[in-house]
């Protein structure tokens, strides 16, 4: 007989089914067993009675998780017996024959117990699958590139698939290799992204490209990443930024609206890099809520703070942020501890103050006269009882401290309507960023983002003041994707490489085949990537990249469960020309 | 103004358009200069003539590949000069305007020009991927997957990401590797096939699970394969193989339907892999043509011929193929030709005999007595002009040799209907394999290939005579995938773990989580792999494997644009802990 799923079950009432799946639950009542019998498509409930001796006496057997195949009719269960939390709560299986497919041993933990350690769960990553959460977030990411697909297929975008055996190159962040055995001493290199190959597709012609596809990142331990990251990647010729932008709004619209039944608002708002860093301190604003940065720097020329004046006259930053309504409820322990908190983005400290019976009060409102006080009230907008955070430093710090601490206290004080998505095109990017470690300036995005065309003749002059023809897509304080128009002009992009540190010996080495693949016929291009897992983490409103991710690995890099990496054997490093270095060599 | 595609121009006659592309071709004729501008969705003629001077004067600087934007009227040609070698042959455009976009210099080859060496094209990819030829085959791999993807989706099953970082095991082909930085000596390996994974996602129930997903292996260079393939990878659970074989019948039709617009017929011929070596001599047979191999071995127990006599003896076979009324096309020349190339395939010679004026001649017909020559011909068939073909050793041999020079010689004589696609399933496959370099049975597929129910009781005394619940789909000669229904149960999978020779210590370090995880519920399950590569050559009648990748590497495993592998920084191998052993080492 062929196999009914178990949602199908609301549509056979009163006929016999077969059904397959696990044993969620068994309860013994009275001579009756009740089993709840799961599978792929929901949870229904099979009764066993004493009509049916030998399968009761079957059922009689059955433990959680054991394999089964049931026979039986499907009735109405008494309205008084009702479960209203699942699907086919008002039905139950009336079973005639049982079929025991598969026994199970008792799991190593309870499959919903959220209490079981992640390292645990990971070692037996099958049984944790098992968790509903799980297969929910699973079967959303694949709504999600299924939705993703059809529309870019919808817009003539060509999926082509990229190697992976690919080169090393010296930008960007750390390549995990693969030794060759063919080619002595030499090594491939996991792509970081498709990012050559697919300004290559443009090339060649095929105007519209895109692929989800595997990355992989090297990354320090400290950063809670995944070593193989999964990215939309868009590329199209004959764009620019205002028709990158369309589409992308378009796709991300398409995507909420199928994955999540949620109407998006186009066009999204838009912010410069600037305005960002100045508003919200971060590149990735969350504008759910208010609470901006305001700037100080003014102010602080002349007042009597040696640390606010000092700093502003040695060029650095003052900025603040107004708490509104919550001098109340932040004790100095408090303050002690968000004070901690900034220290992790290079404060020094937290300076304070509240606005308590018409005037400031703190440890610090001694410094300020009561003109300065009258003003500092007017520029703040500062009320009854709000708190004030200040930071005074060079502007990247006070930048990320005021800006991570405005998220924090955000949630917090529980500011965020989780029910927004509020999207926000960051804009006007600077195209270098300066590399303390190397002391030079490295590509903000990467070195093929084409500057904006007025900003060209700085390149060589005053590269930090070029803006590149950048965007960033992010979505209630989280970077989904980001992109850029490339270069297309072979003589600029010697410029870039140039402006970059790049030796005439370098560029023709790392990117001499590029160089020269742009002298054949270039049309203007530019694309996009997103980041699948944040975007589906976005979707499912999960904080951890584990829970998206079927078969993922821990922040040392490490598969719990298939114990990898591993030693190999001595006859694949002999094939490979390897030797591995003693320890602490 | 807003971009025309070039096959829009179609809808557009007697309408001013913006199109661009490249240049494909300029003519000067008679004061006019004739442009085919070529985009991605074709190509289209544009005709720039003196009442407007400024385009006209631009165009005379236009060369192959330039790329540029050019406005005008769409008009309809004059009838004598429609060119009916494009879909916009009726039409052309009348420039207004035209933009150069981007220069081009003159290409490293032509474009179409197919007698440049692949190493070359390879080397400027980026420049061959223009061909019509590979920008079909790349739209067609992609209309292949968006409808394998359509078909499946449908059918609710779920694409779920499986690591690429993975471990490496001891069975099966070479891994590649990739070295840890941050476990000292320790490796991951790229997955050879997710396996592994999609058998833990069935046990975790999601019932239905595929992927397009890239393998690697790195195999010996004698075979011409690519070190990455792309793998149509499907699984299911509560599952057998006539539901499998049911599913992958209407997935295949739907897919020619899709792509090509061909209505395959189901259900598919089936022959078990006894059979298709009895008759084809290979496990793929191509059932276009006849000439089936002949059994003889009978027949050749009491011949004078001592060659066919001593064989069947010592336990060898004998078998035949004719090739109907061919006899007077092959010269001794010819088939001393076809003897080298038997000898690929191990066989010591190529004995033959042609039928002509009623009786067998050549240099074996004096071996055969008079009786035995009419009891062959009564065998074979035998006809005027025939030419028959002797393969006498031990069966691989007879069977590869033969099978091969039948599928050869179906192709020099024409026997073979290009427009025909016969599927074939082959079933019932060997378990095992007996693998003469490690004198060990090997699993023919993987060790998770279930014994058939009636043959488990062998595994232990004779796993040779074990049949696997196995089918492989052959398409005209070619195995398009192959898959079977799985091990379920844990007691069973160590038994074949021990039948394949493992020590308890082996199967313990190497699969101890997976026999583990079989334990906690595990459903009958089974699925099937397509090699997409090989899929997509099929559907677009290419013999080069190079022709349906973006990006391939040479057969030694090079990437000759990139030109990669390559050397890396000593950095890079410190941080991986590693040393290049000295060459010849």
């Amino acid at each position: 007989m062929s196999r009914t799923l178990v949602l199908e079950t609301l549509e056979k009432l009163n006929e016999t089914v077969t059904l397959k799946g696990w044993v969620q639950r068994r309860r013994d009542l009275g001579g009756l067993i009740f089993i709840d019998l799961r599978d792929a498509s929901g949870v229904v409930q099979v009764v066993f009675n004493q009509d049916h001796k030998e399968a009761t006496e079957i059922a009689d057997t059955l433990r959680s998780e054991y394999v089964i195949e049931v026979t039986g009719e499907v009735v109405k269960r008494d309205p008084s017996t009702v479960n209203e939390n699942i699907q086919t709560g008002e039905l139950e299986v009336v079973a005639d024959s049982l079929n025991v497919l598969s026994k199970a041993e008792t799991p190593p933990f309870q499959i919903e117990d959220d209490a079981v350690s992640e390292d645990v769960r990971l070692k037996y990553r099958y049984v944790d699958l098992k968790r509903q959460k799980l297969q929910d977030t699973l079967r959303t990411r694949h709504k999600t590139t299924a939705a993703i697909r059809e529309f870019l297929n919808n817009e003539f975008f060509v999926d082509v698939e990229t190697p992976f055996l690919s080169k090393s190159t010296p930008e960007g962040a750390r390549d995990y290799l693969v030794p060759s055995r063919i080619h002595h001493g030499e090594f491939y290199a996991l792509p970081q992204s498709p990012q050559i190959y697919k300004q290559l597709l443009m090339l060649s012609g095929f105007e519209r490209y895109y692929q989800i596809v595997k990355c992989f990142r090297d990354e320090d331990l400290r950063r809670d990443r995944q070593p193989e990251f999964t990215q939309v990647d868009i590329e199209k010729s004959f764009t620019d930024v205002e028709d990158m932008i369309d589409l992308n709004e378009r796709l991300l619209q398409y995507v909420f609206k199928e994955v999540k039944d949620i109407d998006v608002e186009i066009p999204f708002a838009r912010m410069t890099y600037d305005d960002a860093m100045l508003k919200y301190g971060v590149d990735k604003p969350d504008t759910r809520f208010g609470m901006e940065l305001v700037e100080l720097s003014d102010f602080s020329k002349d007042v009597d703070f040696k640390v606010f004046k000092s700093t502003v006259e040695n060029g650095g930053i003052v900025k603040a942020i107004v708490v509104k309504d919550s001098a109340d409820k932040y004790s100095r322990k408090d303050i002690e501890a968000l004070e901690e908190y900034v220290k992790l983005y290079g404060a020094k400290g937290l300076a304070w103050l509240k606005y308590n019976d018409g005037a400031f009060t703190g440890p610090i409102a001694k410094f300020f006269s009561e003109d300065k006080q009258n003003e500092l009230k007017e520029i703040l907008g500062a009320d009854e009882n709000d708190l004030v955070f200040f930071g005074a430093d060079k502007a990247s710090v006070v930048n990320a401290s005021l800006g991570n601490l405005r998220n924090k206290l955000g949630k917090e004080l529980d500011l965020i309507d989780e029910d927004k998505y509020n999207f926000v095109w960051i804009t006007d990017w600077p195209l270098f960023e300066y590399d303390e470690d190397e002391e030079r300036f490295v590509a903000a995005h990467h070195p093929f983002t084409s500057p904006k065309e007025e900003d060209i003749e700085l390149l060589e002059t005053t590269p930090e003041k070029v803006k590149a023809n950048a965007y960033d897509i992010v979505l209630n304080g989280y970077e989904l994707g980001g992109g850029s128009i490339r270069i297309s002009n072979p003589e600029l992009q010697e410029k870039m490489f140039k402006a970059l540190g790049f030796s005439e010996k370098q560029m023709h080495d790392q990117f001499g085949f590029l160089i020269e693949a742009f002298k054949y016929g270039a049309p203007p291009h530019g694309g996009l990537a997103y980041g699948l897992d944040r975007l589906v983490m976005l979707l499912t409103k999960t904080d951890n990249i584990r829970d998206v991710i079927a078969f993922p690995k821990t922040s040392s890099a490490q598969d719990l469960m298939m114990d990898s990496p591993s030693n190999v054997s001595n006859r694949q490093l002999n094939e490979l020309h390897l030797q591995i270095k003693p320890e602490g060599k």
